[in-house]
């Protein structure tokens, strides 16, 4: 097995670095058309598409919105960001676990990076893979809801430690679930000392504003 | 890309045949100890390891059991289980995704074969990556909280369509959350016709005594 986990660990160095030189033009390509996009990495059912369903009509007014969706299989998040009337490409991977930079490029194309001003990419639901591949992305924003539990972060550092971001979602399940803020947020601290924190609820509302704006303000 | 892409296949077809040879090892080493493995697939936070701190301690009584967790990093569920008084091998992937069955060979090593009767591996909290990999167990096992939503099933049709049992946990949340039951069983019955169904809550302890039941009598 020695031989095969070195070409296993060569192949992934290949992938990441052609993936790394795929993102690099992304981010190129980005910029040079003003538009800023913001990778949103979750579990499963941690709320990515609720979030966007909750911040996209609002900053609709005044920016151009575009979203790319990820998913193994089925166009249902696609459909639901279809109804907020903003243009949406879904990304299917057909199994693979995570986004990587040359489908993202393709999703730009598609979307037409020229009528844009803002993109969300709504990744794969998956906390450990989606973390490893960089998309030429303005910033990863990592979304976790308190049903997952407070002891997230130490398990899956590496997303916690890249995000410049964190959302802190379902919040008004906070009285029936065992969720302890304090031993969250240091975790959370010891391993990023700036991402903002957004607590909300897209449920309720609560919290949603304040997620809302840093996104106008960023774009 | 076109190269690379035939790369990564090749080298994906060679991971999976070789994990294939060490997880036909391990169901043998299982088959010949008369050890009874379920190998606990789901999201992070979905419930795996309350599932274990609800059905061990009482299945001990009658069984021996012993527990592989599986993790990117820290042994805080090893830690948990520890507590119930079985043997427990935390296995650490080191950023990897999911547990491959060579990892499961050096657990069940280390945990002793000729001491056990029935083994729980709590695999690494993502329900992409892990569903591809054979690990030698009797049964996979799901786990999906009601918090991560109905539409899950459709969205990674390869672990629902593998599972010989589906552990849909957290039902106490149900009055909080927007978990559609009748759309959630007929996309999962669309996937897999035969796997039961457990709705239980290890918070309220609600349905759990069945999944033990069925536990107990597959060893």
């Amino acid at each position: 097995m020695t031989e095969g986990r070195a070409v296993e660990i060569k192949v992934l160095r290949y992938i990441l670095e052609a993936n790394d030189r795929a993102a690099a033009e992304n981010r190129d390509n980005l910029t040079g058309a003003g538009v800023t996009a913001f990778n949103l990495i979750g579990g499963p059912g941690s709320g990515k598409t609720s979030l966007l369903e909750r911040v996209v009509p609002q900053l609709r007014s005044g920016l151009r919105v575009g979203v790319l969706e990820g998913d193994i299989a089925t166009s249902r998040d696609a459909e639901r960001i279809a109804t907020l009337d903003v243009p949406v490409v879904q990304l299917l991977t057909g199994g693979g676990c995570h986004l990587e930079a040359t489908f993202i490029a393709k999703g730009l194309s598609e979307l037409g990076l020229g009528r844009l001003d803002l993109v969300f990419i709504e990744n794969v639901g998956n906390i450990a893979c989606p973390a490893e591949f960089d998309l030429g992305e303005a910033a990863k924003v990592g979304v976790l809801s308190v049903a997952e539990g407070h002891d997230k972060p130490g398990k899956y550092p590496l997303l916690f430690h890249e995000i410049s971001a964190l959302v802190l979602g379902k919040i008004d399940l906070l009285p029936h679930v065992d969720f302890d803020m304090a031993a969250f947020e240091r975790d959370f601290r010891g391993l990023n000392r700036e991402a903002p924190l957004f607590p909300l609820s897209c449920r309720t509302g609560e919290g949603v504003p304040a997620f809302r704006g840093v996104a106008r303000t960023s774009a």
